[in-house]
């Protein structure tokens, strides 16, 4: 495999760098490449603003258009071409960052809106009666498949099915499908750490070879089944799952998996 | 009503800029009070770390302990410390936004993850059998109100129940339950424009009278009716849903809105 980890976390004594750490040591032994996108430690401009686009950039601001010309032309910012390339090499992509505020820390959603431009990862493919641009399934990062590994600070009940915080997979569907499956990518199963605020050190023998053995299956890993857009499943242009098609029970973010 | 403004966008030509203008003119000529926190102006540092803590922080780094303890002794940022003075001062919170990527822009993002700080905004109340801590429904920003006020670009179809982007309040719960609910904020429903990359001048006065209309009607608008944790409607310390107080089929995120 060829995989890209992209990093987010300040601290590089924490449990998520050594999760970065063994992610590293234990792919490159097993034969695989392995890049990384330590964005703390690139100091990763998290914030989208014209000098991103840089002669591509309008007045007034356009931001897909504007994106997307700088994409066509060559002329985004090194740091955006650079993460794009490593996209387009990769065929395995892992994300490890820690739950903040039920999202991503800023700098790795900085890292989606710069590098995720338009005709890169969205305004891709045509509009017409049987697709609906290349999206959701298809697009310029097909063929790859991408891990979400995260720590939350609280207890794993509290994400259950019945728990305040709702379903850890409601929580990451608009990162697993909003972005990861809309260019094209698979998505496997998260590995998720809960109670990570409570951990000790005698936790960690039991996260090593947990971690462990999902990096060395991943290979053989199904992906979460999410719906392709332009086969046949959605109405066009609506895009409103077609009647019937959901196993009972199946409402909201759950309509997009298959049955 | 004491209203703060918080306000993401890049370009001071755009509808986000010409809704959040329209808010403070709007509700100034009512009578209200508005500050602005326009972070792109601000040039809001997006990304929490070490140098958030000043003195108070630790190595390594732990983001919440070092980040109570700065809010203890009065050391967080001044930047920082500001706004959690606009969030005390005011009575009244819109967020005005683009929905990138189905979440916030990362410098709204970046404004959470430093602003609300443990002893702010999290790790306030005690635990035990009848609590645990002061959160979703109570917590420092109690009494207070917020509303999103975000655009987004695709069609308002494809965030429907059945659209393929999934429902645009299971998109919004994370925000609307997980960051403002959470430190004791009531949630007004959104104000969601749909289909902006494709909106033209000929549609702005409607939007005008959308939105004014929104804002002049603050006051009496029913927030959405999330659950208090603490109140009996949740197991402790499970936190899971009490077994027969959801509305028929009622799953996943909407389970924590009363029925």
């Amino acid at each position: 495999m060829k995989t890209l980890i992209v990093y987010a976390h300040p601290e590089q004594k924490s449990l998520n760098s050594s999760l970065k750490d063994l992610a590293v040591t234990t792919l490159e032994s097993a034969g695989h490449d392995v890049l990384v996108s330590d964005l703390y430690a690139m100091n990763w401009k998290a914030v989208l603003d014209a000098a991103d686009f840089g002669a591509a950039a309008s007045s007034p601001l356009q931001i897909p258009g504007d994106s997307g010309r700088a994409f066509d032309a060559g002329i985004l910012t090194p740091d955006v071409r650079a993460e794009q390339e490593k996209l387009m090499w990769a065929d395995t992509i892992i994300f490890q960052f820690p739950l903040w505020w039920y999202a991503m820390p800023a700098i790795l959603k900085g890292w989606v809106d710069r590098v995720f431009t338009y005709h890169f990862a969205y305004g891709v493919g045509a509009h017409n009666d049987t697709q609906y641009g290349e999206r959701f399934g298809e697009g310029t990062l097909a063929g790859r498949r991408a891990l979400l590994s995260v720590t939350a600070g609280g207890p794993e009940a509290h994400y259950a099915e019945r728990g305040i915080n709702g379903p850890i997979d409601d929580l990451l569907f608009p990162i697993h499908h909003g972005i990861l499956y809309y260019p094209g990518i698979e998505v496997l199963p998260p590995f998720v750490l809960y109670g990570t605020d409570r951990m000790s050190a005698e936790n960690y023998p039991d996260v090593v070879k947990a971690w462990t053995d999902r990096l060395l299956t991943l290979d053989s890993t199904e992906p979460i089944a999410f719906r392709k857009q332009n086969f046949g499943d959605y109405e066009i242009p609506s895009l409103h799952l077609k009647e019937g098609l959901e196993a009972a029970g199946r409402t909201g973010f759950g309509l997009h998996v298959r049955a």
